[in-house]
């Protein structure tokens, strides 16, 4: 049996020395790009992944129908900004990417501050927060800023403004990367790359992602890892509509996102609700020193919507740590890098590595001994000494594998019933096939019910 | 769709300016009558109601057999008292109803204290108040008086009793009114008017069925409604036996009774527990402002005992405000027109509206676009700028019918799994049926498991 | 229908003035026996059972193979001890049983402490206390002795050690008694005698068997009833082995142990969870006016792990009052006669008993008036006078009993789900069977699902 899947064998494997701190590098690296669900900015973020996982980059024209949406127009910037009547530039793209409302459509002129005031976005409850507004399927333009910055405008002055955007045919940028394993059974590993300087929301769940995918393309696997990074919604939406025909092998998935922050791990369920993998994620989330919490699915979140539409209805849930919109910094400025830290990307990529080795794992056994327990003494598997009054958990972990293996039951199932941990369970039964009183079943395995 | 079945709706159609002082305004008419299992006052009680929703009345002779039962003989009361040796009346029928033990045998004599006494009932920890007691089945006779006016009579003194009933072959009266719909499907509301002066028990029930039948008869509905006016048990027991036939068209039914105290609104589940009718009382109650409690069926207390007699097993269950018993003025004379209220009347009856427009309004969905999300900016059912943290309920009520219509779930089903009220979850259904984004699915309705 | 089986009606059965002094007797006449799991201990125990139920007695050959184990040597004890330099006996066999390791083999000779102290077993946290021990399968000898008794042990002596014990082919010896009842469906009652002077633990047990054997023998009984005296592990696996083709007829199920102590009752649920005795000793333990508790099925503990290996996946639960583990005396001298009580014993004689009273009596009536209610007035099993809040237990049982009798529910369905107590439950099922309104179903007994 290989060795378990596990953060220090990554770091081993990879020769990295803090794996938080290498996310959070990568995080630092990506940070002061321009993205959006198309454009420049998706394409510079995946050149800096590919050069850590080698993926393919596809590139889908602009109108392409996909599903019942159309692929938009693409969009880049070249420079926005707000001038005052001396020439000053209050707002200016070129200090923040945010300051541009995503997919704001070209325009020049000249405005009074009541013309003006309409688009401009601003949170009066943090005033020195700059907000994140997008407007992709409306054509206008817009400017975010910091309400401070806003006192600095005059209700009769005018104004100057420039929104040096393009808004052409070209196409929808997405990556994927694939680490076939033993079988043709995938796990599905999904983050979004279409937000800009923003660093929870987008940047940590495409850091972890890259990551675990530089680590098991050194590993071999029993099952086969799709990670794809995407625009969200639009994104999903065009990888499903082109991936029709594939979707049957996803046995498992999970959605990556905002998994820097210091918030406790969250896991939102499947559509579906009790499948593999959100038993599999309940079960390490469970078992974890830090507090977590397990909600359940709602159509509202990131591309989770989409994987759990019910045409689809894959067995996809998402990993977060403090759900979007739970935290004020949310799509704001204060979403930066000083708001994820090395420690909780790693405890998240952690989580993330204790699912993948309880998906790889997990399967059922029949027991070969099934009336009565067998002798494990004259195995070498039991103390010698009899009478004490309690059993450690190694060798609880036996007699529960011994007395589940039925073939009904997997180790999951198992590790559930008897309230030990996976790889207890997973050593218990190692042990027990080397001794030949386990023999694994070939069929059973799945996606759950 | 037609306009919500809604309590400002029945006062609008009525043209009344307040439900509940209508229906508190019909119990005070009513509350003099003498009424028992049959006789005249249930006849006079019934003339009230046909004045107001035309009902049919039928008369059952004594002796009919009836399942298990036999209709007794009719009985009604002329006068009845107690008379002290000074021909002071100490117990008179015609100050309360309640005075006389209800179907008391005639008698005329003089007694002592002493042959008196087994035939007087008094409440000593409420010696204000009247007891209410009936020998229905057990030929007896007997007086109710409150404990302080046993105090009057003296252990030496001789008294004078008079009885002045009949107790003859005549017939069991009861009404029904039928609101025909446009399914065979039937909704079975059920009341009982077998009490003489008791407001909350029998006078709460029949005012709430009374103006419930004159609205629904004003309205077209997709299910029919059948409303029956019966004296407790002996009634319900003769109307299944003259109507087994008919059982089958029952897909929901409530028992009305004790609606008018201050209590918190009570819903007693049907035997099967989980029918829609359960779920869509529980839903309601669980979503209006004001506490209310469900709990399981018992096969004590009202007419529900028949309909969910295991024989017939209907989805019938009952509300209530506080249940019979639980309060201490229940079955005497402090059940009178002070302990019920226009505000509590009304709370009731909106209640049980609410139940009504989820029944006519149930119904499955399929989504027309279920692989990912149909685009619904593009069709307007969209904020333009996106980017907000949160979304509002009828935006999220888009997503869940979308996402939950396959077929399977109801809307009842989604509004339970959403935790949105039912017409958020309905008016999400309707915008998105009229975009062509929803077909109804013509099957699959129903009275549950 | 017969008298209840109840702890009054075994105590005038057998004319015994106190169950629970009867069963602390046989305790003490056993106590001094030095039983392992062969050997004359186990007969000489088995004995004094048979001088009260009559049982078989099974010798089964040393060397047998039975399921995955085999039966061991013989072992006995003519003596053991260690002597100080000056000859003085510092641990003696004869003083305490507890003293030799169990299956110590045979070993004399003069050793320095250094050399004796790994055959040296104490309990430092309980320095009085001689702690109990095995080596059943590992050869080896040892002592067990006091904490504060080792302190007379010096660095610097040598100490003479005799262990004249032999370990030879022989056999295991088991003991059983069957009580045949009307039908083949079986009870299995299994208790273990393989523990020196031990007295919750093994002691307790057998007293409980043995008396339960002795009245169930007087009376007529619907079930059979099988009582196993065995040793631990390899008795289950022995009898298993021998008995696999009446396991069929195993219907229920109890290992009973630690039954004596002052703690509450537990019951341990059998593999399969909510078989019928899972059921009803449950529902008895709720019943009773003591604390109590249910725990489910581990595979550590008694002989449950054989009964309940998945080979076999027997309905077989345990009934214990304090778990063996957690109390400080287990497998120590302090689980003495001081340790169990002739009330503990009598309070679980009599829950055990009125298991057996549910699994007796429990079957399903169909209702023979099953549309409405049947008119239980007419019948006298109603009162006469109406109108009263609330019902007694025993005229709610009535209506119970009529309501769910309907092939689907039996006796302890029905005392499940409406509150009641099963003797409540069964004594209104027969009132109402002998007015002929109910008739038991045929079949649909057995032990769940």
């Amino acid at each position: 049996m290989s060795r378990p899947i596990s953060i220090r064998d990554l770091e081993a494997t990879l020769a990295i020395k803090d794996a938080g701190s290498w996310m959070h590098d990568l995080a630092t690296q990506l940070y002061p790009i321009c993205r959006s669900i198309t454009g420049n900015g998706v394409r510079e973020t995946l050149r800096r992944v590919d050069a850590r996982v080698a993926l393919s980059t596809i590139e889908v024209p602009s109108g392409t129908e996909v599903l019942d949406w159309t692929v938009p127009r693409e969009w880049n910037v070249r420079d926005a900004y707000i001038k005052n009547a001396n020439g000053e530039k209050l707002v200016d793209f070129q200090r923040s990417n945010l300051h541009l409302v995503s997919y704001s459509t070209p325009f020049k002129g000249r405005l009074s501050f009541e013309e003006l005031r309409p688009h401009l976005f601003t949170i009066p409850d943090w005033p020195d927060w700059i907000p994140y507004r997008t407007s992709y399927y409306a054509e206008n333009w817009g400017f975010c800023l910091s309400h401070n910055d806003l006192k600095r405008f005059a209700e009769d002055e005018t104004y100057e403004v420039a929104v040096d955007t393009s808004l052409c045919d070209g196409s929808l940028t997405y990556g994927e990367v694939t680490v076939p394993g033993g079988t043709s059974d995938e796990v599905l590993v999904s983050c979004h790359l279409c937000h800009p300087s923003l660093c929870n929301d987008n940047l940590s769940g495409i850091a972890l992602a890259t990551l675990l995918a530089a680590y098991l393309k050194h590993r071999q696997t029993r099952l086969s890892y799709r990670f794809l990074f995407i625009p969200g919604t639009i994104g999903s939406v065009t990888w499903l509509h082109k991936n029709r025909d594939r979707l049957a092998n996803i046995k498992y998935g999970l959605v990556i996102t905002g998994v820097g922050d210091a918030g406790k791990l969250t896991y939102k369920r499947s559509r579906r609700g009790k499948t593999e993998i959100d038993r599999a994620v309940e079960h390490v989330l469970h078992h974890r020193a830090t507090p977590s919490q397990v909600v359940d699915f709602s159509p509202y979140g990131y591309d989770e919507r989409q994987y759990c539409s019910p045409g689809f209805n894959l067995p996809v849930g998402r990993i977060s740590r403090t759900p979007h919109g739970e935290y004020p910094q949310y799509h704001t400025s204060a979403d930066n890098l000083d708001f994820i830290s090395a420690e909780a990307l790693r405890g998240s990529l952690e989580a993330v590595l204790q699912v993948t080795e309880v998906l790889e794992k997990d399967c059922r056994y029949l027991n070969q001994a099934p009336f009565g327990e067998p002798q494990l003494g004259r195995r070498g598997l039991y103390g010698a000494v009899g009478g004490n009054a309690t059993q450690p958990a190694n060798q609880m972990a036996l007699l529960w594998v011994l007395n589940l293996s039925d073939g009904e039951h997997s180790l999951l199932d198992i590790a559930e019933r008897s309230g030990l941990s996976f790889p207890v369970v997973r050593d218990a039964a190692q042990a027990l096939q080397e001794k030949g009183l386990l023999a694994e079943v070939s069929l059973g395995r799945g996606a759950g019910p």
